[in-house]
């Protein structure tokens, strides 16, 4: 084996992920190396930090100097080759990833939030600069579905994906499915095991999922996406006894991206709480795990199950990618460029359907659930079920729920229908929709 | 888009596969050159096949002179440069793919026999040719476990696979759960069904996975493994009944490769009919389908489901690793070698531990049970339990089945114990034995 020079990392971040990162390359970068025909030898030669006073808590000490608070070191320094940002955020973030493509560094992020919002920008400057991002843990954690679309499925047209990309809310929906929680306490005690944030809006709202669907509809159909064609709905509204009503029928309840390439080319993406078949082998996905179902042409279902989220499983992948990345340097050659060859456009989220439940929180008086029906009917929209669940301990409330299971629509049928139905005075509330997805 | 000249591909072999390659190539061809910002054109220069007057099922017609009867034409042919492996076998195909290296032209092959008992050769002359053999498509079709064990996992240490990786096992298993047929009525529906061949023995003994679990053994430990070195055990001896007192234990019964490192780093690899848990989600790879669950010590579980046989399925995996060869062929750098830079030894299946679930086949007389729980108790194995099911037409049968379930002991204890309870004259046959996991 030849002693290859090493190849120096700039690490922009060194919290929960940055250390992980320098963990594993402590304990296995000579499992790289090996693995490598010794070809490569990589060296955290940079590390940015906000206070270089803090304490570190890594396996072995870092040298202090690798510290540095002022990010322009890691583009100048000639010892860094390869910039890994890891700072989290869409501005400070985007200034680093640009400069250092710029200057010929390739990029390892796993900045979800900064590739869905500016990626267009970015790789655009990447294409330019012929200078890679790669962003396996932008999606997923530690699951390589970035690398397997770009790769092993590139003779593949896809045609879905089905996906459980948000751990925390999987989580969450999880303990009010098998432990009966309402959604605060599920949340507080996601947030006690450290699976939430203490703000953890972009988890329960939908968005981060979104963020991590758009960039693998970029991926796929290769044309840049905006974030607002999406349709995102979160977790805030699901209520144990939703999860019971789904239960009985079979279902399990999931917070599922979807995304899907239409006959005529259109992609639809979306992000919705949604039933499920509890037999459908996204129902066995528990706990903080992510899966993404990939339905492929050739390859035809496919299935990707792990660790979305957590310092290990995002640092395998970071740490895969700055083996690639420090591959291209070595072969002046780099892959993983989003090469937006195709053009398409999105389709509007009123013109997907599926079945949906949706719930209606009423006064209970004689007559609402005809005048509900009535509305529906005139959108056009089957009525398959109807239910109000007696509360036993108080069998006369005056305000109750009452849920619809409907046909299969468009999407925006029901949007047009709901619309009428809140203007009715028996509904108190905005409806609560999830859809009922019928998968492979 | 620059046009590039075209790869020539030298397909051996035009069966299930072979023409699944050349429709894929056909259909998704341009998607690739787009994939590759038009620098992977394939093309399909030689198809070697025995009859030359034979039928071809393809989309769109193969002009007559591609084909030819003699492989030398696949090495000597200049405008071949990728010779794909897809005949089968162990002899002619050794000729073939040793002969393909040596003349410098990357292989591809989904074959996981010849790889299995050869692959040490093999790969010794494509290290020394410097010519890569890529066999994504030997291990589950379509499931990309060869490249991200390559390639995402590579800063991981791999603790453990478990496996379902024989589509036609699982499938007569499963059958035999959901519908309650007995092994040979479900093998003859597999066979109907096209997902057992006519000779099934190697999918049903269990060698067909055995071979697959051989190549990630050797993928992650980086040393050549001896198939005489795999214990193996198939579905054949498998019962309704079986199956029906795993169903009451919550355990479902599926044949599972195990693989696994020890702390001295010795590899355990076999492969056995099992009991795991049916919540696990293994447990929920249905029909023919594959699964690969992958426990690294970075990225943590991880688990890759997907079709593990089949026409498009497994040309997905072999398309992918001619783009792969391609890709090698214009950077005049390959990737994908077995670096055999590790070197290990297999532990023997003796001294593997688990619990078991024991069938003996007795003749019903007063002692039996206490006959085969004595042997035991002399190899120090315990007893969790044991069950005589009573035959409703024939409560007084002469031959029964008793089950023991045993605590976890070494294999080879468990070996020798049933080599003497054998030797009791109440017990007629050889004892058939299932593995209880604990996965993850």
């Amino acid at each position: 084996m030849s002693a290859a020079p090493s190849i120096g990392i700039g690490l922009a971040g060194f919290g929960t992920v940055g250390s992980g990162v320098w963990n594993t390359l402590e304990s296995n970068g000579e499992l790289i190396t090996n693995r490598t025909d010794g070809s490569t030898r990589l060296e955290i030669a940079r590390i940015l930090v906000r206070d270089l006073a803090k304490a570190r808590n890594t396996t072995g000490e870092v040298p202090s100097e690798l510290f540095t608070t002022d990010w322009k070191t890691l583009i100048e320094d000639p010892a860094v080759k390869i910039v890994v940002e890891l700072i989290g955020g869409t501005t400070d973030a985007y200034d680093i990833v640009a400069a250092a493509l710029k200057a010929g560094k390739p990029v390892v992020t796993g900045n979800k939030a900064l590739l869905a919002e500016r990626g267009a920008e970015l790789f655009a400057i990447s294409r330019e600069t012929k200078t890679p991002i790669h962003f396996e843990a932008a999606v997923a954690g530690g699951i390589p579905i970035i690398r397997s679309l770009q790769d092993s499925f590139i003779g593949n047209h896809i045609h879905s994906f089905s996906g459980i990309i948000n751990g925390t809310s999987n989580y969450i929906l999880g303990r009010m499915t098998d432990a009966g929680l309402d959604y605060e306490t599920a949340l507080k005690e996601a947030q006690k095991l450290g699976y939430a944030e203490a703000d953890p809006a972009l988890d329960v709202n939908g968005w981060d999922a979104a963020h991590k669907a758009l960039l693998l509809a970029t991926l796929a159909y290769g044309f840049p996406i905006d974030p607002a064609e999406i349709h995102v709905s979160g977790i805030e509204q699901v209520r144990p006894a939703d999860i019971k009503f789904a239960k009985n029928l079979g279902y399990v309840v999931k917070l599922l991206a979807i995304i899907r390439q239409h006959k005529d080319g259109a992609v639809e993406c979306r992000v919705q709480p949604s039933f499920i078949a509890k037999s459908n082998i996204l129902a066995s996905v528990h706990d903080v795990f992510n899966a993404v179902a990939v339905h492929g042409d050739t390859v035809g279902e496919s299935l990707f199950y792990g660790r979305g989220a957590g310092q290990n499983p995002t640092a395998s992948s970071v740490v895969a990618d700055i083996v690639e990345a420090a591959r291209g340097i070595e072969l002046s050659n780099h892959r993983g460029f989003l090469p937006y060859t195709e053009s398409g456009s999105m389709r509007p989220v009123s013109e997907t359907s599926t079945a949906y439940y949706v719930r209606f929180d009423v006064t209970d008086r004689p007559g609402v659930i005809a005048e509900i029906a009535r509305v529906l009917a005139d959108h056009e929209i089957g009525i398959s079920g109807t239910h109000s669940p007696v509360n036993p301990d108080d069998p006369d409330a005056d305000f109750v729920d009452v849920v619809f299971l409907l046909h299969t629509c468009p999407f925006g049928n029901l949007q047009r229908a709901l619309a009428e139905v809140e203007k009715l005075d028996c509904v108190n509330s905005e409806p609560v929709v999830f859809r009922i997805e019928s998968l492979g």
